[in-house]
């Protein structure tokens, strides 16, 4: 059960088209209003039915809403908070799905006001580099983790209401505090990203950069996969995030300055031992995802 | 049509043994004879079909052969010119499969003698994390790359042979000089397996190793896949070309630095600039592979 009944998705891309879609493929009675900057991207989400409807007005749209999910990129979430503020029901639910969650937590607090008791911080760890209503699907969250970090002022209701609606989707929902979420998903996610953009980033201003690119295989593309990803995105995640991801990036450049050692010392054994135990890692890992 | 009719592989891998399979598959009718060290490696691409015979000894099996492919680590292939050259007929062709180029050619002038102006060195541009006869894929070179590099006392022939051969896989053949086969591979492969095999080694020594873990998602799968290659393989090819690497690792490095700067300073349009650039260079590589 949703234990929504009109729930306004603000940010019509592909987690809150995903979360749309999820819901009504999975028998949501409710009504689901999106609303969106672009107005061929809400057409193209009406086309395709993950939303009802299409608001022309933000601030009308959160006054009918008893669930305002902001799926906007992290550094514009301050002004959708600010727009709805004021018509928001006493008794409704705010909450986002950004990649970030200690920056979105102080913004919050600052421009919701009283109701920040009731924004519950979401981050469904479902992604892709595909970005659009275009690329909505409704199995984007099934055996998924989503991850709420509540705050200390959080009504009750608000957070279980939250956990409710995305286990609609097919998610397994856990609750991290904010800052910690940071640290985990900088490691695992934020700063894979960055190295991904790096890579494509130094390989495109070699002199070779076409035969490079030419004879690139299999394991070239799946690696910068993630290097398509919305540059917009990636840009706010990592200005918002970037605390953590700098203390991550530091180790990293550590462990690359070893392995250039050893490369520099022939010492096979000790590059041996690092790959083997990174591969029991990865291996280990993979059975898992 | 394969113009060899007595072909000894040694080491029957991914590599060797999907070449074997996919001549075979492709109605080479002559003999395909495996070499290698472990037993029951041999013994699964015997009941796989891979192999036609598996030779006890190798310096009988090369006696018998008109085409060697050496698909051992580059490390090891020193030994194995050594064993089969006393015994190659005169006009025995071998080859090999290695990821680098440079330093191969370097050993087998060393040591095949006048036999040197038949080893054409190549590099088969398909791969995968996984390894053994057992991986053996028929179908793994078609629309690959294979990358001769050609050394200025290669008799003709040889060069046009082993060409035709890898044709018949399905492979596009192309040359280069073993240099700079060398520095495009060390962009486009070596590196991106040293930054995996890192970023996991990275992560594994996190104190929140086991939630960074838990919460990786697709993106971290892909861009980890290459770290669950074989170690010994991804050593050897370190320590043969580090060079090339170190050079690129650096150029890297560099740019690692700027996107830190740029997060420190909170500017988020150069950051928006590297990632906006990077992603196009991507989509476009992405349609070509």
């Amino acid at each position: 059960m949703v234990p929504f009944n009109n729930i306004l998705v603000v940010g019509v891309g592909l987690i809150g088209g995903s979360m749309a879609l999820a819901l009504k493929e999975r028998g949501f009675a409710g009504e689901i209003v999106g609303y969106g900057r672009t107005q061929a991207n809400l057409d193209e989400a009406l086309v395709m039915g993950v939303i009802d409807r299409a608001a022309a007005d933000l601030t009308t749209a959160a006054a009918e809403a008893d669930l305002v999910v902001v799926a906007v990129p992290v550094q514009a979430s301050a002004a959708v908070f600010s727009q709805v503020k004021g018509s928001l029901q006493s008794d409704a639910v705010v909450t986002d799905v950004g990649s970030t969650k200690k920056s979105i937590v102080d913004v919050a607090r600052q421009t919701l006001g009283n109701h920040f008791q009731r924004f519950v911080p979401g981050h469904p760890i479902a992604g892709s580099e595909k970005s659009g209503a275009v690329s909505a699907n409704s199995n984007l969250f099934v055996n998924r983790h989503v991850i709420l970090t509540p705050h200390e002022d959080n009504a009750a209701d608000t957070i279980d209401r939250v956990t409710a609606l995305w286990r609609h989707t097919g998610a397994s929902v856990s609750r991290l505090p904010a800052e910690y979420h940071d640290q985990v998903l900088a490691a695992t996610s934020h700063l894979p990203h960055l190295l991904a953009y790096g890579l494509v980033s130094t390989l495109a201003q070699q002199p070779g950069h076409e035969d490079i690119f030419k004879y690139a295989a299999g394991g070239f593309r799946d690696f910068t996969r993630i290097a398509s990803s919305d540059p917009v995105m990636w840009r706010d995640i990592c200005l918002d995030n970037k605390t953590a991801i700098q203390s991550i990036l530091d180790h990293f450049r550590d462990t690359l300055d070893q392995l250039s050692e050893f490369m520099a010392n022939d010492d096979g054994d000790a590059l041996y031992d690092v790959f083997t135990a990174a591969k029991a890692q990865r291996d280990q890992l993979i059975n898992k995802i």
